[in-house]
């Protein structure tokens, strides 16, 4: 049986509540040019506090070698296997689901670019010159006044930031397999929406009429007056938290992509800041509403793909100060890790193992006296693939009954 | 998604080399008689300090407990299941691919003892008392002379060592499954060779057909009177390493069945010497031509299974030596490890995990001092199945694409 079968099969409910504490991109690497990691280096003496008192270890995000993208990243974090075409969430899905929209197994999601094109048609800035988020909200209420509906399906535009937008249609049913428009470089013109499958053609023709409607109203713009589609999508049939953990799930998380997954996971995305001193008090405030709260910290991340080891570390001593406050609210379990590498040196994200802390009372206390990459190598928990991480948390919260007899 | 099937479809090319070390049953173990293993106990200066710049671990060959013949376990540090069916390499195309030979789809092939027999067929040597090599070249020229085709079928046989030899038949097309004519003991006849299935039934009687013909022109032979037929098999399907990982293969191995593993998985397989100081410099003069390089030493597993650990700590002495002139070569990823451990105090192959060496720019050093088998068990690399170390490679390489956004 595979683990996530297992676990909803075990799942108990209790009053016990878990936090996973997301530090995305943190784990790191010691080489010739880089001698000490950022974990290593930062002043955090609330974290390896907290390791002292806790059992510590390691996930392997993917599989061995694997560098996982956000999405696979997070999907293993929370019990699935990212390899499973089922687990596949379309880029429309997940930056409409960033935003907090519904997606119902009907409907289809895409990305949208307000784009500019010169007199001929051809492509001469894939962003418009990234417009100002007023002038897409603009743009996207009087195209959302005209475009309600068509030809049968609910049309729903919403604008993101900048020349960002999402497009969803609401009850056409037929296939989202259809290429992008984006032509990925200028001088070219848009193009058509291709559809990959005998299945598709119908969304295909939809979209292609929708769009001409869209470029037809915008095409006396300066800036803004073509759209690009990309990632055209239905929603993925993963099992919902609720029903495979019994977990009321909420997700605390200030970037889009990160909110999709969580929301496809079926967790609540709860509206909330972007640093870890705007999340905690967030989560304070709906500490009653959720049994599992998903906290995601990008800073981390976003130093690592910069090459920054100092920004890194100062995003983890930024972390270590608000602990205390997340510690206050007496999580039953708390766990502490990332969703995968992301070496400074390399300034992107790996496959290296993710270091791994999980604080209960009954979790072990191990020998390591701190939060590093070396001293989880060492730890109780040992290595294992990041999708067994939900196993160990239920575990800790006596949230598991016991197999068999 | 299979781990294989994830490195096939993220495996991207670049100019990055990697070096895999087998060191052919290294691993070894601690017991009452011998406190110290061949690693603790060898002066390999060299070893050491690539340790301390390295990353360390332990991979598994089969699974825990399992104890992998020459075939699998080298299989499995290739990336593939030797569990699988059709990871199956019989023995006959293991010989003649290991003699550089080409099996193609509708060929099979079968290694040959000459024996002796007494006057009423019964064997009385089933290795035809060694005769010289000389001796079995001239039998089989005479043999090739009269068989070069029969029923059909494009018959090619060549001497090996001593008294053995490999027949191939080319175009049967009829399937292999066939059992040996070798009784494994003497005072019995040959046996006649029997087909396991139906479709089996033409390869038999074509094959008793051959030994017919090859006994009546032998059989006046003092000794080399009659011929046993042993591991009749065709070629399997294993994907190649070409399409696999994107990589041009090479593989520098001095004896017969690991350069026949390697050339089943795709390796060209580069004539070279049996000893790490002959082999070094063949990898030299066709560096340019590969992307990766199996090395294999034999002579540390020969120590092994014949209980001599003095014998095993001189080899390690030995590469430890030459190794310098590898590292001169500057491969963008070496990995040093076995295919199996091969105990001293057992004698034998064995089950249990073999250490592993991992260096590259950004393979994360660990705190590990030295390269044994404890060390490795502290070391970043964790201890993982052997056939996901070559998603480690690649990736260690450059060579694998993020999964995912």
């Amino acid at each position: 049986m595979n683990h996530i079968d297992l676990l909803a099969r075990l799942a108990v409910e209790n009053q016990n509540r878990i936090v996973l504490l997301v530090l995305d991109g943190v784990g790191d690497i010691r080489c010739a040019d880089q001698p000490a990691t950022a974990l290593d280096r930062a002043e955090i003496p609330n974290l390896d506090a907290l390791a002292r008192a806790s059992a510590l270890g390691r996930i392997v995000p993917v599989s061995t070698g694997i560098t996982p993208g956000s999405g696979p990243g997070h999907l293993s974090l929370f019990g699935y296997d990212p390899t499973d075409p089922e687990a596949d969430i379309g880029r429309g899905v997940l930056e409409a689901l960033g935003l907090g929209l519904k997606i119902g197994p009907d409907d289809l999601a895409a990305r949208g670019n307000f784009a500019t094109v010169d007199a001929d048609g051809n492509l001469i800035d894939r962003r418009a010159g990234r417009i100002p988020t007023s002038e897409c909200e603009r743009l996207v209420e009087a195209i959302q006044a005209d475009l309600s509906s068509f030809d049968g399906a609910e049309v729903e535009v919403v604008a993101g930031e900048e020349h960002r937008f999402v497009l969803i249609l609401r009850g056409v049913g037929s296939s989202a397999e259809v290429d992008d428009t984006d032509p990925q470089k200028t001088g070219v013109p848009p193009l058509a929406p291709h559809p990959r499958t005998a299945d598709a053609e119908p969304t295909a023709t939809l979209l292609a009429d929708i769009i001409a409607r869209m470029n037809a109203m915008i095409a006396d713009e300066p800036k803004a007056n073509t759209v690009l589609l990309r990632g055209v999508s239905q929603p993925p049939h993963l099992p919902q938290f609720s029903d495979l953990y019994h977990l009321r799930a909420g997700a605390f998380a200030g970037y889009p992509l990160y909110r999709g997954v969580a929301g496809a996971c079926g967790m609540e995305v709860v509206p909330c800041g972007k640093y870890f001193h705007e999340i905690v008090p967030t989560v304070r405030e709906n500490w009653e509403r959720f049994d599992f709260f998903f906290l995601h910290v990008k800073q981390t991340d976003k130093a690592g793909e910069d090459g920054n080891l100092k920004a890194k570390i100062e995003v983890l001593e930024q972390v270590d100060a608000v602990l205390p406050e997340l510690l206050a609210l007496e999580p039953s379990v708390l766990a502490i890790t990332g969703d995968h590498s992301t070496p400074a040196p390399l300034a992107s994200h790996s496959w290296h193992p993710v270091p791994l802390l999980v604080h209960s009372p009954v979790c072990f206390r191990d020998d390591c006296q701190e939060f590093t990459e070396a001293a989880a190598t060492q730890g109780h928990l040992g290595t294992f693939p990041a999708r067994e991480l939900m196993g160990l948390l239920l575990a800790n919260a006596g949230r598991l009954a016991k197999f068999g007899a």
